[in-house]
């Protein structure tokens, strides 16, 4: 986000640990101890919490559901216009479960879109279609804007073709099948902070729940609510 | 539900404090102190935790979201079979907000039925949100087979034209509108019990999300798929 973000908007970092660059020392989880770093500032992208499938119940419950509500809380009082929430794919997951791999096929025709019935695949997955929840009550209670991403994978490398990439265990995925996976629900860095661009510049918008996923041949969540609500289009594709 | 179905089902509470009848004592806030209570029956009927609209954040989380995901824990680890799992209307309550009390009118044509989107009006609303998605995880991950009642107003009194009757203050209605919303949302007290038996009771089904409501004539939530799924209907109904 510095990267890609940094000479459009003046970025601020909430961190458990502090930076180099301009960031406020916080832990989402204590409301009052992140109070500060809402002051003054006009959107809040909300990528902290706990990030794994997998993850156990207590640390979901104290990263994801209070932090969330810290988060969005936060911004209420401080005024914030809008928050851009990274959600997941996992509110959904279950399709993923049932489908693969055949799902991440070229020629498999299913897409799973914004308003799909929420299957999640895990207490992490509950956790995020909690806090789409939560944000649609602040926009409709307390007037924030609020976009929901349902982002994909995004790589410290950026390589969708990368060999060492995990798919959830549960998938119980052959190593080409890992590969495929990774191909259809890469997320490149630019196309993820292209995403969030458009979601702290567009206007007469008030609501979103978007998947982010690169123009993947193999991806099987939508794109199309994206580019209608808020004009986003990915730049980038896997391979087949 | 001792007087509706104490007959037909041999029923067992968990309450805070001791009762007269047969009962466990504890905390659903607790995980360790309710695991008893779950041990060797086939059912369960949560109905404990906050009930009001306007419940504040940290008796939301405690009673509500941590509480909830203690009710489906103990009963996975205990290998109970069912959860009726008492849901509300306020996960969708912003349409009420935003349609009554035109809403309330005998020839408003609006229904809301299963498929709307979330749109919860307050914090206790997203806390039934999630305990919505939590069990459908609890079914699709660990085969419980879970009932989400999306319940109206039922009364101690049983009486839907009784004077006091408190609708959210947040609708902001008159006292003639507030006895039209109760005339529209009530659920009588044997339907609540008869829709809750046929939870107990149906086979084939492993998830619904129902609305539990009296075939008032102002009603506003969907009977429909309660009656094609479940096959229940209710013999009740407030007057005009």
């Amino acid at each position: 986000m510095r990267r890609e973000l940094g000479e459009r908007h003046e970025l601020v970092a909430l961190t458990l640990t502090s930076q180099s660059f301009p960031s406020h020392v916080g832990d989402i989880s204590r409301l009052e101890e992140i109070e500060p770093a809402f002051i003054g500032v006009d959107a809040v992208v909300h990528l902290a919490g706990s990030v794994a499938m997998e993850t156990p119940w207590e640390q979901v419950l104290t990263n994801n559901i209070v932090g969330t509500y810290n988060v969005f809380e936060a911004a209420r009082r401080a005024g914030v216009e809008r928050v851009v929430f990274a959600s997941s794919n996992h509110p959904v997951g279950m399709y993923e479960l049932d489908g693969a791999p055949d799902l991440y096929r070229v020629d498999d025709g299913r897409v799973i879109d914004h308003a799909a019935e929420l299957r999640p695949d895990s207490l992490y997955g509950v956790s995020k279609a909690y806090g789409e929840a939560l944000g649609r009550l602040y926009v409709e209670r307390h007037g924030l804007r609020v976009f929901c991403l349902r982002i994909g994978s995004v790589l410290a490398g950026d390589d969708p073709s990368a060999a060492a990439v995990s798919a959830p265990a549960l998938l119980g995925l052959s190593r080409e099948e890992g590969v495929h996976r990774m191909r259809a629900t890469w997320l490149s860095q630019r196309d993820c902070c292209s995403l969030i661009a458009r979601c702290l510049e567009v206007e007469d918008v008030s609501w979103a729940v978007v998947y982010g996923v690169s123009a993947n041949p193999r991806r099987f969540w939508d794109l199309e609510h994206a580019r209608e609500l808020l004009g986003w289009e990915p730049r980038d594709a896997a391979p087949e």
